[in-house]
């Protein structure tokens, strides 16, 4: 039997998931860790396989025999930016463990601004007793997700178990089975008819400070929760975060959870950790399980190498 | 066509919300409003129907025709306990929009400690970006529901929908599909496999202090959440608080979620107000929609006028 082909990872992950992950992952086969000082200087050639997250741009140039990169998370746009990226087939990670954990943070989200989670600790922290009225129930409240692919679907179905009324936009018209969806040119109308906005768009030169001040201002106010409510789960660059705030500040926005930030980590300077009617995480909505992540990279691997075709292969017209 | 009985109403509810959907009930029916003064001496016979939340008990020896009364909410214990309570049917409120608005609180409060939020508020109060390390998801997770009744149910569906195992515990054994049970002999086991407990049990006097030290001591330790964490959106006094508070301290729990307290309102003395670890609500988990419960007394007393059976009549010796 032939040797197996080595795999490169740069990934800049907890280095302890990655090395318990590592213990029982890649069997036979060569792993090259350029998080190890040993390699920082190594010949990279006859590598065909690279699995990265933020890697080292010089990583492409380097190693110059590789065929497939393999991205660590969902979004490429880290890997995409890298000028010296060669013309190969880069792979998204997709899978049920991130998908599902994005759903869970999104929902959490949705249900916590809904329930008026952000006012609520604020009375706890007072030891106040007042139940906030009216308090209306899911199905008063449309959530927009902009964003249709494998998350944006799992979220809308699960923010509809939930209650919720669900509407979705794609850059491309989409048929989701039981929501509207909106396309580039339906945006007005999606805006207009939406309380608590979901982002969950890839980072593309077209959605780059797509949040911004005029996109708030077209969010339906006066809906049952007041004012609307910006979540952002998808990639920061897509944010105007100067216009978040003062969209929050003016009463455009009523509320937002951000789990991801033009610069990360947010600086400590930043107002949105103080003000009360934000949540923030530390880009932690859908960690990638790495055990996971390379159970899927072994699977494409086995695909590649057997002859059939990758899935999940990005669209570098598209960015994603 | 004969004058339409009238009803008398006694609703310790938010004075707003009573008031504007009284504007649209009982057509053709008197109301008495026992909170209208010019009500409080009121001949209060020849009334056959009483709508009642925390009645004065006195008001059931003053409405000596009535033939139904009906709960404001989901709970009985506050008409049960009247020392006076004549042998009537007590109906109670069952609705969509109390289930689904329980429900909403409940993934809510399990989605808030599978999700460390109240590790991350405190981070996010100190500016600190940090990602909490290992997040596990939700299949990961167990929560055992202690009350399989219509909003029990609900709830496990819906958690099970997000990606929780469920498992379930009633008095009297119950088949829910997808769900594993246990009845009263089963309680050691189904403790033991419960990494988030949910109380949505009636208040009787077996369930009276149910959730005490020695209750909690029998939760799975060293599951995916490190410890178990309680929840309780059924009856305070179905919980020993200092015993809560005893546990969280010790570690025995590592977190709760309380809607119910042994005495409403929560005394601004109390521990948990400030643990960082519980997050307090105001009994405020599924306010009854008013307009919701005159439209669900309506329909029962249609019922009841034409010979039909009343639904949702409480079990007297069972307590609920």
């Amino acid at each position: 039997m032939a040797k197996k082909s080595p795999v490169v990872i740069d990934l800049k992950f907890g280095r302890a998931s990655v090395t318990a992950a590592l213990g029982n992952a890649f069997a036979g086969r060569e792993v090259i860790d350029m998080a190890l000082p040993e390699n920082a200087g190594r010949d990279l050639s006859g590598i065909p396989y690279a699995v990265v997250w933020k890697p080292d741009p010089q990583l492409f140039a380097r190693a110059g025999d590789l065929k497939v990169i393999f991205s660590g998370g969902a979004g490429v746009d880290h890997i995409l930016s890298a000028y010296e990226l060669p013309d190969l087939p880069v792979v998204r990670f997709v899978d049920r463990s991130l998908t599902d954990r994005m759903s869970e943070w999104v929902v959490l989200q949705a249900l916590a601004h809904l329930r008026r989670v952000p006012a609520y600790a604020v009375q706890q922290r007072a030891r106040v007793w007042h139940e906030i009225d009216p308090q209306p129930e899911a199905r008063d409240v449309t959530v927009g997700i902009m964003g249709l692919g494998v998350l944006g679907q799992d979220a809308a179905r699960k923010l509809k178990v939930m209650g919720f009324n669900v509407i979705g936009w794609s850059r491309t018209a989409k048929m989701i089975d039981g929501i509207k969806t909106f396309d580039a040119a339906g945006l007005d109308a999606f805006l207009g008819g939406t309380d608590i906005l979901v982002g969950l768009l890839p980072l593309t030169p077209d959605t780059r400070g797509i949040y911004d001040a005029r996109l708030f201002a077209r969010l339906r106010q006066g809906g049952a929760l007041g004012k609307p409510v910006f979540i952002n789960a998808g990639r920061g660059g897509s944010q105007v975060e100067v216009d978040v705030v003062a969209a929050l500040e003016k009463g455009v926005l009523g509320g937002a959870s951000l789990d991801v930030f033009e610069r990360e980590p947010l600086s400590p300077e930043s107002p949105l950790w103080g003000m009360e009617s934000v949540i923030v995480t530390p880009h932690a909505a859908a960690a990638s399980d790495v055990r996971a992540l390379f159970a899927h990279v072994e699977e494409q691997i086995e695909r590649f190498e057997s002859g059939m075709s990758l899935q999940h292969v990005v669209d570098r017209k598209a960015g994603y």
